[in-house]
């Protein structure tokens, strides 16, 4: 995984491999879920590694949180409460602490390390867990949900790839345990892959969302530190379309992208017009 | 480059890196101008390289080929003739000839062994070379453009990174020599690199055309064997903005696009909607 000053990522069944020159080993431990590193690199910043896979860098991070949390944020038109399962380097919560309006956001992340860890070496994410709307939950994603019912407006599912114990968080079961914790409005948020390389068949990750949810729309960022950067995302809600920006909230939103560094309504709104590739592979 | 059966490319100051399994290197030469390497990949097919850079792959080609032709021809009112500047694999060809109102399409590659080596391991690009509108021109884009007044009403720039021998395709006195050469209502397309890691300066990339062309808007597509992946292009235009798809042409755009693998007009708009971190990068 690091040799030579490089930390590489082979992925795609071993034939892709993506890396970054690093200039110092932060930090290794073995947590009682999986191994977690921090590396500083030349390029991108510090860099958090799961189990040998990138998750989060300096340099991008602000990608991935802006689109999960204000694309959702957009679309609602009463957000209360919000739920974050896996996501414990706390981005996802900073992005949502900007708005005033919501009460509740609740962070379900089953290894407190990536917490802590976070906490030290990446403190721009971890900025929002000390709002005093944030609860910081120590539990299981996929039992968790299960005992709530109508109570989020949005649900996040910040999870790492389809295989070991986030495999759970794409299975039309826990669709269906997500849409009944969710309010009659709800949105669901959650990364789905990247279509080049198309290890986890992501047509049966989309089916599975629409066999739950009345609409399943997608939209791609760059992920710049993950395998192959081209990655989609879904969107699947109970009663909004993606591109139905709430009206009351416009200037709300022309506001706070004003201090944001990817999101803006009119890239909202393009983002859900998708080629005919993004279209095949996910069967949208 | 080649390693116990990977090509691997190194980039951004030799930071970041990239690659792909090989089965077989396929093809090796030096050129009059470069070397010229075809591999067989395991997960994208064959790939060709020169001087050791990713330039195209039989797995995702279609991207990058058909934005660059079908963005301007959609806007442009009244396309007879169009130029391509670099691009011996053909690709940009082949797309162009979809459209069967385009009268002359000229190739101006300066390396005539890229287009040698391209018919034979990369066919399905060069199938449109044979078209009887293409003429192929074996020169110096740079100086064959300085010929040309007010004749082309496309131009395609389909060249490699601003460095060597490619580095006069990104100035302005470039931009103004294709300005020329374009006819009253000329579109300019070009590939401006990947933001993320911004080695060449894409600001005064875009200053240079903005000093040329009343109207210069960016989008990105990803191009998954280029460093990075997220990249950035250039639509630099004498009179219509890039979403302004001209009427008359959607019946015929719509009826293509059924068989485009990536294009299609709504995607076209969409694109160019962009994030903050394109907006800033670009100074757009």
């Amino acid at each position: 995984m690091i040799n030579d000053n490089w930390f590489e990522e082979k992925s795609y069944f071993e034939q892709v491999k993506m890396g970054w020159k690093i200039k110092e080993v932060l930090h290794t431990e073995q947590s009682k879920y999986q191994r977690i590193d921090v590396v500083k690199t030349e390029a991108i910043g510090n860099l958090l590694l799961l189990d040998g896979k990138t998750m989060v860098s300096e340099h991008d991070e602000f990608v991935y949180h802006e689109v999960m949390a204000h694309i959702p944020y957009a679309v609602s038109r009463n957000c209360k409460r919000v739920l974050i399962i896996g996501g414990g380097d706390g981005g996802v919560v900073r992005e949502f602490t900007r708005h005033p309006d919501i009460e509740q956001i609740d962070l379900v992340e089953i290894d407190q390390r990536v917490i802590e860890v976070s906490k030290k070496y990446f403190p721009e994410c971890t900025i929002g867990l000390s709002d005093k709307r944030v609860n910081i939950l120590p539990k299981d994603g996929l039992a968790f949900i299960k005992e709530k019912k109508d109570f989020y407006d949005i649900i996040i599912i910040d999870s790492t790839d389809p295989e070991d114990f986030a495999s759970g968080l794409f299975t039309q079961e826990f669709y269906s345990d997500v849409y009944q914790a969710l309010t009659s409005e709800g949105i669901m948020m959650n990364q789905t892959e990247n279509p080049f390389y198309d290890q986890y068949g992501i047509k049966k990750i989309y089916r599975n969302m629409q066999d739950i949810f009345p609409i399943v729309q997608s939209f791609n960022a760059p992920m710049s530190i993950y395998p192959g950067v081209f990655w989609t995302f879904g969107f699947s809600s109970k009663r909004y379309r993606a591109t139905d920006i709430f009206s009351q909230k416009r200037l709300h939103m022309d506001e706070i992208s004003r201090n944001l560094k990817w999101y803006n309504m009119d890239w909202h709104k393009g983002a859900f017009q998708i080629s005919n590739f993004h279209k095949k592979m996910t069967g949208l």
